[in-house]
């Protein structure tokens, strides 16, 4: 016996391994590492078979002078040697770094992901920035208008299932919102299908953990207050609704999205209600979900009778989805669980990169 | 100045007084002592101007022989002298007791409670056994055969607020769930004044801490399982669906309840969705839920643009209600928000029993 | 039977109502009214027999302009109709208010209470201004010159159990820090004792729930950074080394003072480790803490065996006091628990207004 | 730019991938499964690069008949194919399994360690049935008698920074405790410099996560009664006392350890006080730490003035050390953090797999 590898990543390494000796490192740069998402992209690519980490800035909190990376966070001590420095786009170019990664609030996205595409760099955006096609939709949902319209004209909306062509030759990826990417994973197939009852309306319940909401300092996210708590947030109004419907095709005044804000680190729960429009089986349910999925190594289909919970996720770069029908009233509830830090953000966009680069979108995230 | 009371407590405590003072103290005896209801049920009795305490039993965990209250409830240590003792319904009677509270299972509660009221005893029963007015319902949602008819017909649904009549003159209230207590007054009010396209469907999406799940052990349970975790469960078959159909006169078909495990210990946060069947302005609705709630001392109605959370009500005996509107498409999301051992069990058991023996219904409760 | 009360509260209510009837109400103003003990004290002078709320201000968060209570507090909507209003002294004087809470930042206080006394009314801070009698003192502890001698000379040490005489009578009173309550009330009986060798060293190795830290905002208290960690701090310069050493009369070389932050909302468990100088049996240290605090209605003495814990005081007045005796080795651990905003904080700012204006002192406590 | 590897992970991937190419593959059988730290083992053990697991056993709570994996760790939903089933020694062999992990009660392991020597495996035994050299102290610390001697005789006690060359050449590894790891590495530099003055005693406060008391249930472990809670337990009393003694060479009259029950899931910190025997400086204290673990890949020095804490820690398999110095009174202050599950439990016995079968200690744990 002398094959490395563990039962469970003895392929995934193998073959890993043998792309990255056949493919070429990708040099990789993050905006906005001092957050929760930056942290994670740092832990993410640190650990990837074929990324290496280039340039680590943040325009915020710990962005006046260099930075230790454990200055901003403890466990990552001794994890990488590239300090964190302010923003300084002119730092990046081709002979250093392959692709950006923001993790930064949409603002900074909306200025400066253009200029790096100018200087030959590709992006993975995790703003909101160039989610939306429609420019004019970012006055009511972000309260800004948008000027990089050939940005966003370009920009491939990284919803890794459902666009992967396309990401692969993308220049930037706008990479979905983390409660979108719940609620889009869960419905896309049942929508494809045309087996829902849209008339009724789908109702989207989701909670999501505290790091979801970022770690700029607000009363709202202050221990005590979070503590011991749940709350509903943002009725009728939150920014990702937008992309949503336009990923999902639906009418506004059909779909409802509410997110809850829930005493936990990590962790999205969707609760998803729709009616189907003709009477349905669980084993067909279960069926074409498993069909839809077939091909995506970060999705997992529970069987009838077993529901996805937020720790069966977090810490990981799945999503995982199970479903309750009543058939005789043909109403359905599809639940579904991610990491809001993994699959809902830094996970999908290391997705994407190994989509752009060539690797399997899997590798380093299983 | 030489009156005494706080701004707060004063009207109250004086009337209270006067009226413990005309009236008469109420001996009350708890079975199932040594849960969460039931310490709830003994710190309210204990800190109540017009109660007593005279029996505290329990048939589980700690009913063999006698024990001391702090050996089950460290936090109420010193505040009662009464132990916590086997359960034997052969004390219980006239001479000592007015009326006894159970907070045990059903099964125990089915048992039991017809013999209680042979003896002469009032009877408030926070077990599911007496909820529901169709006998034969009990086989399909609790797995037993109800033998109590007699009882179970004479049983008066203890929703205080919808009900406060026939409590006041009831030997047998039987203490409405804490899931069922949330929806219920969430959607009494838009039901009676017939504002709700029922057709489209009503969807009751609940979070509840642990507490509502008793003090049994289960790994479901287990303190690592429920921390940073979220999970949906009971889809379509929990208990307290049949009590809220009842109360509230839906369809099952049309009616769709899903409650969800929080990390938290006390409170359920239930949000509720809704088509109007009609254009409705959000000062109507407000003006709506206010005038119907206007003579509920528990109930507090929250002005548009405000949502109740759980910190707002754990601790407290109250349900505070909250509502989003989409007028352009007459979606009407309620938030309701109350403690599980409150409100939601506890709390509207004294309620009850205020009715019951004459006193303001928040006597001891705010 | 026409006596009010229950088995728990009889005597004290009577006992109050009785007293307040014969004494006057207690007009009481908050100045801090938007922070965790300020809600702390609303929450227990709303509930209060014998007291009034006159004014609530705040000089921070909140102070611009009045706003509701429910604004601050959503737990207290509809508790009170007394607006929080910008912090202004001169609004406050002995024909409204009889005695005013400091709930406020030091600097606030060692400015206000001076111009509060010179108007003839009576003071209860709860910072830490008046804590240390040596002036000099609080360069040190707390970076900043001590101007306000003449009332830090008549500030008495809020320690209820230990100076209830000097609090009957004291115009202002200093209210103990939170961590100095739980650590001065476990060994202040075996120091007067004498049974302490002091030469080895105490150690008191605390842990506090982050409302200790308060309600401003701060990385630190970021609700992601505290849930599932737990940190030591401010190790040999925590401010309440000072106080503590001052009321035991210990040498700072010979005590250590380490605190914790706990992930929980309330409470403070205090864990210290002591050599005994002589051979003593447990039922001896037993018998030694229930003389000394036998008087004492907020303090529980445990029984050999058993400890207190934060869920056993949470929420409530008391201080737990527990012990574990090695008796081959003379090593004792005394342990202490308490709620930092009830004892260690509003709670015993209340008890020490019980006394100052003549009521029992757990009058609205218990 | 041609060669694969994250900056971190870029050495450790390629050197591990190039000796796992000339070594073997360590086949690596579980028994004790469906538990935490049997989760963490399997974790690690399926992302190891040079181990296969080859049995998954549990003579517990799924021990009827086989499971899947994701039936008791949904997390682990797809990770391997390899069944959870009854614990069978007889099907543990050396032509299929080169090594087997014990993460069971000390009873079991006791009992079939000596079987499987026999047997010609080796052993890492997570219990403590092998942890004290004096057979005769298992009657007192852990209430039974040892029946085990010649496998006793030559366990090799695994805390792997102090005993590396034995580890590696041992058959029976016994894990040491979660605590004693996180005290022992802390004090071990101390003590073996000589600086500590015993006479005055070590105090050891310890804080764990709730997974340390494993997942078996138990009314102190369920969720309610952790959450918002913190206790001291198992005062001079608990098991992990006599292997710190034993590997630290103190008394146990001056040794004082004290373990505390957080609400969090995964982590311990120790908060280690001790008086040193002459004067020193905080770089002399910090250097000598740094000189002891030079060659320690897994344990953390931190600067002098930055402490760790649980967050530093939790999911890895380092152990953090702080410490603060009161250099006039001779006082210090270590603190030590570590993942009770990871470098406490399952780390730490994947890095003595590493040193038994040829491989970097490291290997699979960074």
């Amino acid at each position: 016996v002398d094959i490395p590898g563990a039962t469970l990543g003895e392929e995934t390494l193998a073959q890993t391994t043998g792309r990255a000796r056949r493919g070429r490192v990708v040099r990789a740069a993050v905006a906005g590492a001092t957050g929760y998402v930056g942290r994670e992209l740092i832990t993410l690519l640190a650990r990837h078979p074929a990324a290496r980490l280039t340039h680590l800035m943040s325009s915020g909190r710990d962005g006046k002078g260099s930075k230790s990376l454990e200055h901003s966070h403890p466990a990552l001590r001794g994890k990488s040697h590239v300090p964190i420095q302010p923003l300084a786009l002119e730092e990046l170019g081709p002979a250093t770094t392959d692709v950006v990664f923001f993790a930064t609030p949409h603002e900074t996205s909306h200025h400066a992901v253009p200029e790096l595409l100018n200087r030959g760099l590709r992006v993975i955006d995790l703003s909101g920035a160039f989610r939306l096609k429609d420019a004019g939709a970012y006055s009511r949902w972000y309260g800004f208008e948008h000027h990089a319209g050939a940005a966003l004209n370009e920009a491939v909306y990284g919803l890794t299932e459902l666009n992967a062509e396309e990401i692969r030759a993308a220049r930037l990826v706008s990479n979905p919102g983390c409660y979108a990417t719940s609620v889009i994973l869960a419905l896309a197939p049942l929508l494809r299908a045309k087996w829902v009852n849209e008339t009724v309306g789908i109702i989207c319940d989701s909670k999501s953990g505290a790091s979801g909401a970022g770690r700029g300092l607000s009363e709202k996210l202050h221990y005590v207050e979070v503590n011991e708590n749940c709350r509903a947030y943002g009725l009728f109004t939150h920014r990702h609704v937008p992309e949503m419907l336009q990923a999902l095709g639906l009418e506004e005044e059909r779909f409802t999205f509410t997110p809850h804000l829930l005493p936990v680190n990590r962790g999205i729960l969707s609760t998803i209600y729709v009616r189907l429009n003709e009477p349905r089986e669980a084993a067909e349910v279960e069926g074409m979900f498993r069909d839809f999925y077939a091909a995506a190594p970060l999705v997992r289909v529970y069987e009838h009778g077993a529901l996805p919970e937020i720790q069966a996720v977090a810490g990981t770069n799945y999503t995982d989805l199970g479903f309750a029908l009543d058939a005789a009233s043909e109403r359905l509830i599809v639940v579904s669980a991610l990491d809001n830090l993994g699959k809902g953000a830094a996970g999908q966009a290391i997705q994407n990169m190994n989509l752009m680069f060539g690797y399997a979108e899997e590798t380093g995230l299983v």
